[in-house]
């Protein structure tokens, strides 16, 4: 057993390493703290030079793994903040990709629940994170990003 | 043994993980990459709410640590401008700390070596991960924040 | 009679609230003072999740109306830069509405004329007030929203 | 009796008519909806050319009124947002003041409650208008400026 | 005589020139092309890490050598937006120097006029220059920099 | 001969007289500089209301001029921030063109060499000077434009 004298991590960490260790044997270790910590969580893939597809791609993927309540208007309002904040890391000083002859290959996560695992404060916040390539459209032209934001729901 | 089939981190996951992993158990094998990927690379903390102070502290722990050749300025430009876009996702929207009454406590890495550890490309790469929190000078009364930026050397 | 003993509005306040007071009781009085303080002004509606419609609906309302003398391009300039002030009070960090899955409903005024009613100062400014709702293209699925921009014709 | 066939305005326009009318007779059949609405507000000013002040002006202002509970983080976290989305309106393009040479004085209103008078949707939204002039630090070079922000509590 | 059969300049090309050929040759031909149109301008200089002092600079020569009448507020709001939008240029991203560690040495030139020498349309622009270096705090570890911006007056 | 006891110019100064001088007779001694420093370089002319075509433009020129090796991702890395520097000079606050209804006709000029002439340092720099005009879709509704960006190769 690997990190048996480590802290469990933060709801930010978890939404951090998630994409992060995808394919890693670390992440089956970052899943069970998820799941043991009562989070609720979804990780996916989009690849776009438009925006607009990664925010849907996102707001589509916490809405389908229940992350939020569709029906209620504040709950779609702190997800869309914590995506708009994750992709100004991945933008940069601009949130723009095909406009200025980019492409992004991301994978997200959005982790849901206290922003401890003992966490005594009552509510629940909502972490994405983007992380991927960037680049040119050509393979290999690209480096890696990373993009993180977190609400209050 | 964890990770024995997992495929060595490239350099930007180096970077990312450092400061995140930081305290955990996991963080050894991160190291153990860096040492044995042939990178060169620094950790650091800095607590301030005024950017500036953030700046100047990865800027001096990257020189003291030989990670750039300060008499060469191509080389402080390229660390300068990873600075600034870490900062960037530091700040999502405006790199602004203490004017905006917010107050960071950060654990910065930087990294720099070829992009991926196999890399057949010639030259460095040099990325930078800001990690930590962002919010009010009240203990508590934050939340965490990540920031990513890499440049070619 | 209501506001007898108030001081008539600025410009400014007059432009801001043409479109907050739509359909209120008190629009009348506003249009009263626009109508007797001499000043031009135009109120309309624009729909969009495309920036360039909203642009385009404000400045092609203002040159319809007279507002400005559409063979001026100083004019045109003067207007155009207050229009995009009053979208950065909308678009709130980003001049961005479709890009990242928001749609707005706006209701909105120009108004010409003196800085204040009984203004000494020579030459006109033009105020530019966008009102309404920003959001997820769903009904309900949004907030309100007022962006103002000012300059001198 | 003025406005009698007038629909109740929303909390947003409450918070935008609330500074724009100070001192304007109307501006008691605002503070009429906004006790008749069980809505909790705070009114104040404060002129700078330094931007933290202005944030620490509406913080205190908030909390002080109780318009937020400020033992929860959460709270302060949404009202923080809120504050930086309607100093984004003032300052159109960039959060500076006195780093531009430009200063403003301000009013501002801070509403909480239901996003409607009548809302049935569950949970409180807050509201920060910024209304005053900006320019430089010479009485009468100034003009009016407009910033507003909404949040979900 | 060398630019004999040249066309002559425009306002903003007499504007970015001046600062660009300081100390050459050529700068006496764009000086007479200034005098001879019926241009006022003024060139100067600022170093500093702190922006205001690089807006004060411009705001100081330009009045202080009557291109612009100080005692008119839409005078002086022209020029601001002026350097303001020259200021951008500078900055690429983000106006802000000291603050992000990196310190200016600029020459800077504003002249008002017509648009072009032989303009029919009526009324003056006023642009405004800002050419020199941007970096570090250390000679030799900067590279060069220029802003341009314009507008009616 | 014209400029016989100037200075040469910097790469800096090359690229941005290069557009600025074009059909001028001083352009040539420009060329003449270029030529002999060693410097490679490109000029060529954009319209456009898409920003990505003014991105893919300059890119493929100074391909296809050889300013820089295609094959290697950290060559077109450099080249690809030194254009972005440049289109933030010309849009002054936001890169956008036709989303806010404004079009462009730049000249552009890329040079790569050294900094100086005569420069010591080793390592080329590469920059990027975008001049021409800005506006309405109208003949004659525009102003004039500069934007400047540099990197080290
Ligand atoms: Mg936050
Ligand atoms: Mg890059
Ligand atoms: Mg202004
Ligand atoms: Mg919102
Ligand atoms: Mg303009
Ligand atoms: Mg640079």
């Amino acid at each position: 057993m690997a990190n048996q004298n480590a802290a469990p991590f933060s709801l930010s960490k978890l939404a951090l390493l998630l994409p992060l260790l995808q394919g890693h044997d670390w992440q089956k270790t970052v899943e069970e703290q998820l799941a043991g910590g009562g989070y609720r969580y979804t990780l996916g893939r989009v690849g776009a030079m438009d925006l607009m597809k990664v925010v849907a791609a996102v707001e589509t993927a916490a809405k389908r793994n229940r992350l939020i309540d569709e029906e209620q208007y504040r709950e779609v309002h702190a997800l869309y903040h914590a995506i708009i904040e994750a992709i100004q890391g991945v933008g940069r000083g601009t949130m723009q990709f095909g406009e200025i002859l980019r492409t992004v290959g991301l994978t997200f996560a959005v982790v849901r629940g206290p922003m401890f695992p003992q966490g005594a404060e009552p509510g629940d916040w909502i972490a994405v994170c983007l992380y991927g390539t960037i680049g040119a459209p050509r393979k290999g032209f690209e480096h890696e990003v990373l993009g993180f934001g977190i609400n209050h729901v």
